[in-house]
């Protein structure tokens, strides 16, 4: 029994919990998350994933999200707080995907391009209050209700127990390619901090335009660039030309070898990107 | 004795150093404090509250510290290194609180606003260089003297071993607001990542004002703004527009909901703010 | 027997993987840097050294990698990627040390210059798949090469088992400095987030210049300044005021008194410095 018990408490002390938010790395509030965590769950082993989301970009927190938790371990509690509703009626939630990792933030989108990944299991409202931190304010719900919640979790309370089941959560995609003829046009959707440009082309409707023109090359074109082709890696051109390729995204990103492709081309969220399949 | 041991030890992993400082994210220096630590408390947990307070900014540091030490288990040791004195002769200390938290740092008041709320209990200077580490130079005392100040703290060296007490610490306070008749003025005193004006007035202060002129509705200026109502959530108000609300600071701060207050109202620290009980 | 592993493991538990890149602080690569270990080794201890060198700046992270190793445990694994080259043929490497040490990363110098202090021992080019993650792409060998590699290690794989053994490692180290009679010439190598000014003239060549003139002043100059005399600490000299010390790299260093000296004096990478011996 007490190895048993023993055998289980180490092994939770190895689930993490995993921290994904816009606070920055000026102020101390990614600090208080792992504070709280500290208190309620002492012995959470807590992991950044990143707190460098831009201000209250909940797409942007939403991608970061998708790209990160399939290399985490499967039980991982994912806290993602992106919430440029506070105070407002969203609400806030816990969710628990088919893939066993659980996922605590606001309900405005940052948690769905995951959950759609990893498999909606079931999800729950985060409202008994025995389960936020007490004499909670209206601006700091990473603080006050998401840390706590996540730390509770790894305790190992039930989801049920946080609030009443849900079945519908909000639900924010990148927007979808169009193809017209023998184009295929996208956007950026991402600008890393190499300056890569991250688009919404999935290589599977590249691989699709490739197939229906099987005898032309396809090129790339964005902001008025030269067209360029698509190259397997860095290494496919010289330093300091511009590339594209399909980056750990797996979509089609545009990069400058060594360089900073947003800089070089003048492009940023929202800039078009066109593949042509050219005669 | 083996078993009660055993506890003591798996206890003590669960006590966390949090750290605070100045040094950013660019260069090594807080990933040396980490280094150090580790060195010397290999069991030790380690936990960031921020690095990044605006280089050699002591009062940012203060206010950081003192907006999270409650947040972290009671008896956490913090480290905290915002430190232009570094090489002259202000001296190192290590103050215990009635609280039960133990901080550390230069004596330049970086500590004191967290001591204050926690309850100074006693004090020493760190002058014992057996808990330094060997050969330390004259601009890194985070790395030379007070990461392993708090190592060995953590490894449960007393604190009266490493230098004679104090009573006397450096005491660091924001401005006070002053009243002047129907209006209370005060201070911007910190902008947060978000762009959050951060005042010296607390919900106290506030409050007297409405309790001195109870039928009277209370306006906020700042930098030449229309007057903003006092809020209670970022929800009352439309996307774009200003508006005043205790943050989770406890003091009033202007903010502009789902944007950036000091940009939009072009202020920051030591911007006045006026709140006026208004006929 | 049981006594022994149980030892085995903990003393495991408490040596770190210690991570150095360029990833930055915006995007979640650090964040499945972290991930991917907690993966392969749930019991490793993750300290960050720094994400935050500057983009593909080889030099910056293995100058980094220097001045920090030695206040980490021997035993620590490093993972240093920054690794402009990545998807070309340069080489993975895994390199052990005379001090104990193992580290991981790229071979394009990165990890030269602390192998170089910390002795080398021996090394494998990381060729053996079975330690990489499936399905690896060719831009992010971060995740998919040297983060599996670093928690393998971890794991107790030996050293051997990753790839052929290799004698030869790319170097790099910063330029050497110049002696011209009674001048020691030499340039800014590295530019903290203080906007310290650090030079490649370490504390030995500037005491050669000195016993070679021993009646003489050995004074500063940089970028047209003033000449600054060599200063032992910061306290030497006014508030605002420039000067020259060794500082925690043990090379000579211009600062400014709680100021920025890159800004006040218009200097940067590459900016000329010059200690005379002034008659």
């Amino acid at each position: 029994m007490a190895g048993g018990r023993s055998i289980r408490k180490r092994g939770r002390r190895d689930v993490p919990i995993a921290l994904l938010s816009d606070f920055g790395y000026q102020d101390h509030y990614a600090g208080v998350l792992r504070g709280v965590i500290a208190l309620i769950a002492p012995g959470a082993k807590v992991i950044d994933v990143t707190h460098g989301i831009a201000p209250q970009n909940v797409a942007a927190g939403a991608l970061a999200l998708r790209e990160s938790w399939r290399f985490f371990p499967s039980a991982t509690i994912f806290l993602a707080v992106v919430d440029p509703g506070v105070g407002t009626l969203r609400r806030a939630i816990a969710v628990e995907t088919d893939s066993g990792a659980r996922l605590v933030g606001p309900d405005n989108g940052v948690l769905w391009m995951a959950v759609e990944q990893a498999g909606f299991k079931r999800a729950v409202e985060l409202r008994s209050s025995r389960y936020f931190l007490p004499d909670q304010g209206s601006t700091f719900h990473g603080r006050d209700v998401f840390a706590p919640a996540a730390a509770h979790l790894w305790n190992g309370v039930a989801l049920s127990r946080m609030g009443p089941p849900t079945r519908d959560m909000e639900r924010l995609l990148p927007p979808e390619p169009v193809d017209h003829d023998d184009e295929l046009r996208g956007v950026v959707i991402y600008v890393d901090g190499y300056g890569n440009l991250v688009s919404n082309l999935p290589r599977s409707r590249v691989d699709a335009l490739q197939t229906r023109f099987p005898t032309r090359t396809l090129l790339v074109r964005i902001s008025g660039s030269i067209p360029i082709v698509i190259s397997r890696t860095y290494g496919d051109v010289p330093k300091g030309a511009p590339l594209a390729l399909f980056g750990s995204f797996e979509m089609l990103e545009i990069a400058v070898r060594e360089g900073n492709a947003a800089e070089t081309l003048a492009a940023g969220p929202g800039t078009e990107i066109r593949v042509r399949a050219e005669p």
